[in-house]
């Protein structure tokens, strides 16, 4: 790597290094695989890595811009993809021994985007089985572990590429939310990360868990690098700013019946909040009617509909499972049409008191997790004063993004009492996913937590 | 009645001798309270007759339009309501003892804006229960009875409204449309009949069976008469006529499995084709693949919203329901989310079948029943040798428009081997509502099937 470039820049500074020729593609890529390298084998945040494959991809990145060609704004930066994402180069197994012998022939759209927008896919990350799961830790490849504290879980489904970027292994990894599963690693983990509105990318290519709730989305240290990754694989220019400071942005913070949480993760969501008011927002309280129904109707849908999806390798392979999440998929099997329905129909209803929410205010506030990232192998979390299985504890709030479609972004707000990073929830509404990252950018703007890092045992 | 005036006018032309002061809206007001007096009795087409509310709307519009005040273009003309759509001035009872004590409040929103448009609800019609059924004879009111042969069912569940129509009680009638409802008593009553385009018509205040395929939409002697009423219950102005003959127009004609038909209805709709292929159309065949799997997952569906939406109304009132309906409702609840979820899968690749079928050509064309009206208290027809449930002969083919959306017209083509009425349906691409009903007025412009009129006993 050249000594006039610093580490630890942005895929944006990366990427403008590169095509101003400061460093190669090659360079680039080759410090990328010297991180996986050192952190691999603490974090397991990979499934596999195409040492061979990047290398390749970037020596034809450096000569295409030898001879002026830019692919795009990501042209010869490294990212790291999901494992259940469709690649054209590497095999697909969602973390499972299911998909053993069946490849899956095809390349998700936003990947095959963010290829001709220039990125070099250097490997695929290490996800909660199927994504069926928030904490990573069952994995046909082992379980992930957080580079905050090796101890500790990063959360998931998309927890590979949680610790991927929060260790500098890549600037941008992609994830898939269906119930939080990119905001609940952004969090554990320290980063970024944006589940965007429900239908703004398309889910071709990326394997299923529940069609109702499914999206995928990139994860990356700051907001700037997530609109540049969204714009890519939503195939959109990004907006022109309207935000650029919060000055009379109406915040309406969650409170109340199932969003309580840790005083230590209370305090840094507070400090954070007090920030953007200081630059001029207007905080108000909101509650949620009806959350903790909410949450259970959330859970019955995406329980049958990923029994649903699975039903046939459930009657082919089901010793590919791991234990947990074949009894899961098999008690999913047992709910009934109608109670599928009613959940749906209480879904549209809920939807609308969110919507009228979000009339009378313009963003939702809300910490992205109750807790920290808990121990591994911790079945149980305790959050005020409640025991509760991991589990939810990792779900309890992202969900409502996920149940009302709406655009939420996670963004690191400073290290709660045991060092491990806090993430805030801003939750935006339908469509305005790029205002929702100008005012994550305004607010990494203001604060520095987006560049603390951990420094790995 | 004024004796300048015929008797037999459609809606349109009513409206228009009401306008200029030919006939006075009481005059037609009680001319069809007296048709409703003569076949009722035999018919038993209505749950609920409103004489004296319908009188006093009637001198109402006399009054306004002495004043040159016209409402809109149904000013005056009596028709009827399908007892499931919900009416300021009168119950709704979906034909069943259930909601005995409980009245429903409100107005279907297509039945306000008919209102709005001058037109006056004469009464409710009778209809199969809960519109969970398609003979029309089971109701709390009794069975309704073909007009054309007294022991012949109306087929339902709009049979009230078929048989209203047919015996000249009204010129316009409600139904509506889940598997065939409304184009099935259409085409065993020789009327025409509409199931719009899913989502045209809003289903506000129409009783729910199956929301997936619920369609609301009007029946009436002719094409323009349906056009009329569309363009009002949709709140939308009818777009200026494209088809005014068949030249050039593709005709995919159904055949293959699953559209077997006895050989009077397949002669009388030949005959009508070959009509149209004389003005000018284009004649191929096409076949529906899986159209057998299509029709069962079609079931799976409506009995699985059929029995979320009356999970209640069985637990609180189960003794208000007639044994046959209680029982498959009960039956639904035992569908299993991941079979109900899979159909709607099948759904949605089954629908760009039929999508791409509608590149190929510009409508399809079927018999909109295999067979004329069956026999009262006939549980099983056969069909091409083959015995089949009544039930399932009415709904066999007109279920493919609901499990694809699309708009579907039937329209009378004559008279089967026992005097009985024949059913044409031509189905068009999503959207193409009035161009269909173009379609369906210039095959009346050629033929005179839809004047064609019962004699009853």
């Amino acid at each position: 790597m050249s000594e006039a470039v610093p580490s630890n820049l942005t895929a944006t500074a990366l990427a403008s290094a590169i095509r101003r020729r400061e460093v190669s593609a090659v360079e680039v890529v080759r410090r990328s695989l010297a991180a996986i390298d050192r952190s691999q084998s603490r974090t397991n945040a990979f499934t596999m890595i195409d040492v061979e494959g990047a290398l390749n991809q970037a020596t034809d990145a450096d000569r295409r811009l030898a001879c002026g060609r830019i692919s795009g704004p990501l042209h010869g930066v490294p990212i790291a993809v999901k494992d259940n994402y469709l690649t054209h180069n590497l095999p697909t197994t969602a973390a499972s021994r299911v998909l053993g012998d069946r490849p899956l022939l095809g390349e998700a759209t936003v990947v095959s985007r963010l290829r001709q927008a220039g990125a070099i896919i250097i490997g695929k990350t290490n996800m909660h089985e199927w994504a069926y799961g928030a904490t990573n830790e069952v994995s046909a490849y082992g379980p992930t572990r957080n580079p905050w504290n090796l101890e500790h879980i990063t959360g998931g489904s998309s927890g590979g590429s949680g610790a991927a970027v929060a260790a500098d292994m890549v600037t941008i990894a992609l994830g898939s939310d269906t119930g939080g599963s990119i905001r609940i690693p952004a969090a554990a983990c320290g980063i970024s990360g944006i589940k965007p509105t429900y239908g703004t990318l398309s889910p071709d290519g990326l394997l299923p868990l529940s069609w109702s709730f499914d999206c995928a989305g990139p994860m990356a240290r700051t907001a700037q690098d997530l609109a540049v990754a969204l714009q890519i694989m939503a195939g959109v220019k990004r907006p022109e700013r309207i935000v650029r400071t919060f000055s009379g942005v109406r915040l309406g913070v969650i409170a109340g019946r199932g969003f309580e949480c840790a005083t230590d993760v209370a305090a840094r969501v507070n400090d954070a909040i007090e920030a953007i008011v200081r630059d001029g927002a207007l905080r108000s309280s909101v509650t949620i009617v009806d959350a903790g129904h909410g949450f259970s109707m959330w859970k019955a849908i995406m329980f049958a509909e990923a029994s649903a999806y699975h039903k046939t390798y459930l009657t082919e392979a089901p010793e590919g499972y791991a234990p947990g999440v074949r009894s899961q998929l098999e008690a999913g099997r047992c709910i009934a049409a109608i109670d599928y329905i009613a959940a749906q129909q209480f879904r549209t209803v809920f939807v609308q008191q969110v919507k009228a929410l979000l009339e009378s205010v313009d963003i939702l506030v809300m910490p992205t997790l109750p807790v920290t990232a808990p121990r591994a192998g911790a079945n149980c979390v305790t959050i005020a004063g409640r025991e509760t299985s991991t589990q939810d504890a990792m779900t309890c709030m992202p969900w409502l993004a996920n149940f009302t479609g709406l655009p939420a972004v996670s963004i690191p707000c400073g290290p709660g009492s045991s060092n491990l990073p806090v993430g805030m929830t801003l939750i935006g509404r339908a469509g305005s996913d790029f205002t929702l990252l100008d005012m994550a950018e305004r607010f990494q703007a203001l604060t520095s937590w987006h560049d603390l890092r951990p420094e790995m045992q």
